[in-house]
């Protein structure tokens, strides 16, 4: 490849690392890939450290010795993520989201990678520090909040299904009372799935009393799983509906709906603050 | 903010409008937010725009005019695509992936982030063409292809779910044979998942006789959508399945899988040739 400009260079070592959030590169990759000196990407990235600084959009995180390198870490700034979170409160308070039999209608919103990037960065922001190996959901609705953010994070994901359906080798089944709905309903994981001892963080859309998270967490004990993390995207109001586990996140609060008069209201949750004093 | 210098600013720039793939950001924006002259800006993308064209993974779009500005098109290389699939398919090809029943394991691949982004840029880059609107795909183990391949190209996803149950308003049931096990089987769409008219491309993880697919294209008709193209990642040999459907682009074929004898075989296809000449 021919010799780049300083500015020109940096730019490409920044879309390299960028194209591959998480991912360890080494220096001499860098190097070679863009011709120079291991000590020159060396200062590039230092300058590139300092841009990103200015954005609060992620930062480098550069690993020294001989299996060193530098990885781009994707994040959202607090700011950002209070300003995304109240205008996602806004639109799901809307009326025409409203469902006969009690439901609020969100699937456009938990389907579009526009709405899910940030959501995925602020579970990922909060949960870092825990290092999951991976991320489990349960079919349908969550898979592509938890997808994203087990990019954000780095790590694979693992989705576990409804009723005991077995093609996947041996299995795990699981019976569990859905917390609302009262009635006895069953998942599975593949053994080959999830390797016993992981760091698990579970992600899931919604939680009513819980007793879908539960039964996640007894399932995953028969993987011999560390739960290290519980996200949800939104909850009912603790105080109207008790829940089956503790130790978990909320982004949203599903404050009020009732479908007679048409009303809903969603707020966003105090949660890190919540999630911290637990 | 206090100003930086250009290559920080080359990089800034860069790192927000990678953060935000295929959204329009106008030059104001950038200007405004670097504390710099959009001619300024317009400077520095020029220079960015060049430093992109070396690494081949993706480029800057200009739009002109008042409602103008730039948007990043993640891309990937012809050779790193090919690289990617020849790769893929060899991983593929273990003789521990086949399951009794022949089933081939595949869910620890299609639910890794690091193995589906090359496929969605694949994906995108052969679909971006027919600028759908949305890509569609049916639950479960497709949805990740299919959300990647939507963030992509810049556009929401929508699942269509198996069975008919309802909860989200007015919706349409259809019955299909599902074509390997000659089953009937339902599937459902919500009627305000999917506006009338819209331009449709299906995403699915595989095709065996290609039942699924077509009852995917026949409940879109429903919805008066113009499926503008469909891709698997992979399929069956044609000569010893005839599909039920034509005009696909599959990425890897399933050569040969005998579970008593506990072979398997994955090749990539020559799908763009393939898809091209259709």
């Amino acid at each position: 490849m021919e010799k780049m400009k300083r500015a020109e260079r940096m730019v490409a070592v920044m879309q390299v690392l960028m194209s591959k959030p998480n991912m360890l590169i080494p220096l001499t990759t860098l190097a070679e890939r863009f011709g120079a000196a291991k000590s020159t990407i060396s200062e590039d990235l230092l300058a590139v450290k300092e841009s990103m600084r200015c954005t609060g959009q992620g930062r480098l995180e550069t690993v020294s010795g001989a299996a060193g390198g530098v990885r781009y870490i994707p994040e959202i700034s607090a700011e950002d993520a209070g300003g995304f979170l109240i205008s996602l409160a806004e639109r799901l308070s809307s009326q025409d989201r409203v469902l006969a039999g009690g439901f609020l209608y969100m699937t456009d919103l938990l389907y579009d990678p526009a709405v899910l990037r940030p959501l995925a960065l602020i579970f990922a922001g909060v949960f870092r520090e825990k290092k999951p190996d991976v991320v489990v959901t349960i079919e349908t609705k969550g898979i592509p909040l938890a997808l994203v953010t087990a990019e954000a994070l780095g790590v694979p994901m693992v989705i576990i299904r409804h009723g005991n359906k077995v093609t996947e080798g041996t299995a795990v089944s699981i019976n569990y009372v859905s917390g609302s709905s009262k009635r006895i309903q069953s998942m599975t994981l593949g053994r080959r799935a999830l390797e016993p001892g992981r760091k698990v963080l579970i992600i899931d859309d919604f939680m009513k009393a819980g007793g879908t998270a539960l039964g996640m967490i007894n399932l995953l004990k028969e993987f011999d799983a560390d739960v290290v993390g519980l996200g949800v995207l939104m909850e009912t109001p603790r105080e109207e509906e008790p829940k089956l586990v503790d130790h978990y996140l909320s982004l949203l609060q599903l404050r009020e709906l009732d479908p007679v008069k048409g009303v809903v209201q969603v707020i966003p949750q105090n949660s890190f603050l919540h999630y911290q004093k637990l």
